[in-house]
């Protein structure tokens, strides 16, 4: 399997099972209504952490531009396949909040706020503020970023590497998630984001588009930030 | 020990921890009452990881034959032993919702809900449609056995990948178990609905046997496709 | 370090942190009060592993009488040694208590339930049933000495293993502890017992000696029968 | 890198993920409101093993002032880097704390409570006691250190460990931290106290001088009292 697939099919998997647990936590009639930050930080933990082990060792296991470029921009990985990595990050995480719709498909009727089914597909700041959303977003990336190459400068798909890099997202979830749902990846936001604006979901709303750029160039700054600093710190 | 017998007690082990977790969530009077979806989802993987340090080495610790039936399906697994295995898988799982009913003892009659003492022994859809509840079990039962042979090509019951075949779970359990309940194995679901079925349990209602077939069909479908799925891309 | 005074140590740090996690959430004023059995079941999973970090590469880590029996009567512990470990842990248990009692001093007051602060010291049935009762320690005690005897043999003091071992406890209480709150270890509840018997709590009610064999004598009767029964399975 | 910068870098991270989670769970609009003690105590835990993954190798991953203290009370860390650690520590820890501020801008003005403001940077007693208080942040500092010393005498920054010392601080925050807190960390404590002393926050009350000291005495003392007893039992 090419690198482009498996950063395609990862990040697919990552979005079923991060915007799962969204739906779960959100959705009316769900088993897992109402169970709250806590359901929600940890799986989307171990969503990264499942997609990491299923197919990571074959592409480095980004399934997000953020750090694709963070990588690219201290050598770490081939500017030339940023490009390839990046649609295949977007196309899986599309791909993956198709399948959402679908899995939940009975429960987008029972549920009527639109806000809370744009939730499931992307992130929206508890209070809209550009300085302090953007600041969340980069500031969550470089964490994330700063973070795998401390526990394996780019290597962090074998063993429990997987399992750490899971909590991890769970830390930054916990701790900086609260101001703007913590999307800390370009592919995870503007492709869902996208598929919910494509999608007949019953009594949807408006997609939030003019909201859309900011976990776009929030997390890439702030990623490719924390690998400089990385970089500038232990050489 | 034979390794019907590893499987047998390993199914009854899940089976005990598993609807042990979901009693002690859902009964009157216990002291978990109410303690909701992050215990239930935390128990239910705990107690796969429990199963498989007990008696996985000798078995593979499928306790599950959507499992078996998918290792089969590629090779990994022989084919004449797949009967056997059912039988013992099924039997663990009756005996292990007997046991779970003498354990709860006092608590039934202090339960009055009918549907909260069969969700003890197994599974029914948040909302019934036929076309999502099949995908839900498939999709879950397709990303577990897809987990399952990432970590280790058929060889999870070592060191600590029972523990992260736990995780594995929870994150199936948190993403994709709030719409049916994630059976994700025929014999956890139609073992205890047989037991749920011949067992005095003061004021039970209907087994459902309607649903019956769906934790069935949707694992082994959706079991087999990862399976299928994770060989034609890593061969 | 003799292996007594380590068994000593060792189960006063597993009461300290295991009473404390139940104090926190049942007293009052306590910043964790109502944080409920999520709390619980975690916080005596990461005590139980604490303690085998701490210490339990001295004396093997038991800290509790009924793991202690089991190993001796399969040969893995020599019998001579039994009487000096029990007392070490009964004479920890109780020390530990004494410890708690003092950390939370001014919440005792706080507190009108005696039942509540009972509850910190040692467990109390859901629903009195002598037959469910015991069923209930000797089960929790059966799976807690078959999972150790399973992961190693008597030796769960190295690496991840007291992890492990702490997932195992957080296993058992979330799946079997809402009946009996899982004592599964004649130690821990019969000496803070004890110590609530003799110290000057202000307001506080029966330290219920009805009760008090059942988690005695179900833990050992249990943790005996799934030691004899690993055995047999695994020779 | 140099150590100093590496403590520096260190507790600046720890800080704005712990404090961070505080903020998510009590100030206003945040997502993560009163998602509870499981969410603080996971989270901070969380925080301590980022914190050691990230830049815990260079410097020994103290991030604390009674670590580096109890540490050189029994001769595993040279006293002549003690002042620089300290100096560093408190450093980072305010910095830390500036940038919760900034990251958490817009929603200081939503939250009335000037009380739940100060919980962000600093903990306060749930019921003030001198003995009681001092006894908590004494002894939970206590089994730190031990355990610290217990899982690799003063080398705990490599593999799995970080996640073990991570799990360590749950440990104790949830059995030991519903009385004050568990600051267990002077600089944690101080530090975002006088950042909270300092910036400009809307509707902000006093930084409550009066109970500063108990954060800082309480884990000196009972960091120290961890080493030494350690020491004297394993030599």
């Amino acid at each position: 399997m090419s690198a482009y697939w498996a950063e395609l099919i990862g990040t697919m998997m990552l979005v079923i099972l991060g915007d799962g647990v969204v739906a779960g936590v959100v959705l009316n009639k769900s088993k897992a209504k109402d169970s709250g930050w806590i359901v929600i930080t940890l799986g989307w933990g171990f969503a990264v952490a499942f997609a990491v082990y299923a197919v990571g060792a074959i592409s480095g296991g980004h399934f997000n531009p953020a750090i694709t470029i963070a990588f690219a921009s201290i050598g770490s990985f081939a500017w030339e396949l940023v490009p390839g990595y990046i649609l295949a990050q977007m196309a899986g995480a599309f791909l993956g909040a198709i399948f959402v719709y679908l899995y939940y498909l009975p429960h987008w009727r029972e549920t009527a706020d639109p806000a809370a089914k744009l939730a499931v597909f992307c992130t929206a700041p508890a209070i809209r503020h550009t300085f302090a959303n953007i600041l969340s977003e980069g500031l969550g990336t470089f964490f994330l970023v700063f973070g795998l190459l401390a526990i394996g400068s780019n290597t962090f798909t074998e063993g429990l590497n997987p399992l750490i890099v899971g909590f991890f997202i769970v830390a930054i979830g916990m701790s900086l998630g609260g101001t703007t749902g913590y999307a800390i990846n370009p592919a995870r936001d503007l492709g869902p984001r996208l598929a919910h604006f494509v999608l007949p979901i019953p009594g949807k709303g408006t997609s939030d588009w003019g909201y859309a750029w900011i976990p776009v160039v929030g997390p890439i700054v702030g990623g490719t930030a924390g690998a400089l600093v990385f970089k500038a710190l232990f050489g």
